[in-house]
C-alpha cells in the first residue's frame, strides 16, 4: 500500500456503469515526512476519506477486495485513514498534529 | 485510476479475435493542470470518449472489468469522460473550459 | 497496451512446461513518432507478428487471455499488429510506409 | 519479490473492515549490499516480522495468497524474513552481523 | 516477461509456510547485449536455473502459473533458461560464449 494525502476530487456524469456511485479522490503520494512527493493517483474511496486526511490505498485487482469496487473497473482504491505512523522509533506523523 | 487526454486512434485489422470490434485510443497522460506530461497508453475504450477529453482510465486486472473488455487480452481501459476536478478547493480542470 | 517494434526473438529449450510452443518476441517500446525509446520486454506472440511491425503489447493478468497463453507463466503478449496511428488528426505511422 | 527493511509501522482504526487484525509495515527497500535505495512502501505482516530485519515482500494480488491477506484489499505482503543473500558467490547480508 | 542473469540466491527459514520448498533467485536485469543495468529481483526459480545463466522471468499474478508457485504469494518467477537471443538479424547472447 502506499501513502498519499486527500487533495481533492474528480467528477465524472458519464462512465461505466458499474462506476456509478462511488466518489473518485486525487491523492497525491508522500514521503515519511508527510510531504508531498509530486505524484498522484485518482483513487475510489472505501472509506469515507475527508480532504487533508493521510490514507492508505491499494492498486491493481486488491484494489477490486472491497464492497464498493467488486467487479468494478477500479485499479486504486482508498482502503485505510491514517492515524499515525513511526520510523525508528519515532513519530513521523500524528493526525491532527500536522496537517 | 490516472487521468489522461484523448489524442488518438490506434487502428490494427490484424489481432486477437476476441479484440475484434473494441477502439483503441492513444492517451497522453496530464498532470493536476491539465497538462500533458510526456507518458502515454493505448486503451480500449468503454465509454465512446472523444478526442480531445479527458478521461480516466484504470489498468491490469480492472482494465476487464467491462462488458466491452471482459476476458479480452486488454491492459488498459477508458471507463469515465471527466467533467472537472478539483484540488484543495479549486477547480483545475471543468470540461468546455480549456480544451 | 504499449506500442512497440518487433526487433528480434529469445530461444529457450529449457522452459516450464507450459511455455512450450510459444514464440518469444523481443519488443522495442517506441514514442508516437515511431522512434524506439530504449525500453524493451520479452512478450510472447499471439498474432504471428515478422521482424520490423509495430504492434501492440498487453502486460500481466491480461497477457493470459488469449488461446496461446492462457494460464501460463506469461507477463506479456503481443495481441495486434498495427496498421496505423494518429495524434492530434495527422497521421504519425503508416505501416508500409516508415519501415 | 522485493528485500526490505522493516522501519517501522502504520496505525489506522478507520479502514476496510476486512483490514482489521492486519499489522502494517514500512519498508525501506534496500540494494543488494543491504543499503537503503530510498524507496518505501507499506505491506501487511504475514510473517511476524520485527523492526530491522530484512525480509521479501511480494506485491499485486500475490499479496493476497496468504491466511492472513486473502480476499482483502492488500497489495504488498511481507511473505519471509531473510536469513542470508549471497551475490557472486559473496555473502552480501547475514542476519544478526550487520543490523 | 524480463531477460536477466542469476547472480545470486536469498535464504529464509521463517517464512509463509506454503513458500517452503521454493528457492529464490537474485536476479540482475540485463540489456540487449546481456550488460547487467544495475536492477534486480528476488524471483523463485520453476526450471533449476544455475548461477551466471540468463533466464526470463515473469511477474504479478503469471509468477502463480507454474506447478511450483500455485496459489502461493510469489511475485516473480524464472520460467525459462535462456539459449540465445538476437536482435535486428544478429545473435547478441549465445549461451556459453559470453558467460
Amino acid at each position: 500500500m502506499i501513502l498519499a494525502k486527500v487533495v481533492g476530487t474528480v467528477v465524472s456524469t458519464h462512465k461505466e456503469k458499474s462506476m456509478e456511485g462511488l466518489k473518485f479522490l486525487v491523492l497525491q503520494q508522500v514521503d515519511l515526512d508527510g510531504s508531498e512527493t509530486g505524484g498522484f493517483v485518482v483513487a475510489a474511496d472505501a472509506v469515507s476519506a475527508g480532504w487533508g486526511e493521510m490514507v492508505l490505498y491499494a492498486t491493481g485487482s486488491s484494489a477490486r477486495q472491497t464492497v464498493m469496487t467488486d467487479k468494478r473497473p477500479c485499479d486504486a482504491v482508498v482502503m485505510a485513514i491514517v492515524d499515525n505512523w513511526e520510523v525508528d522509533g519515532k513519530i513521523k506523523y500524528k493526525k491532527g498534529e500536522s496537517d
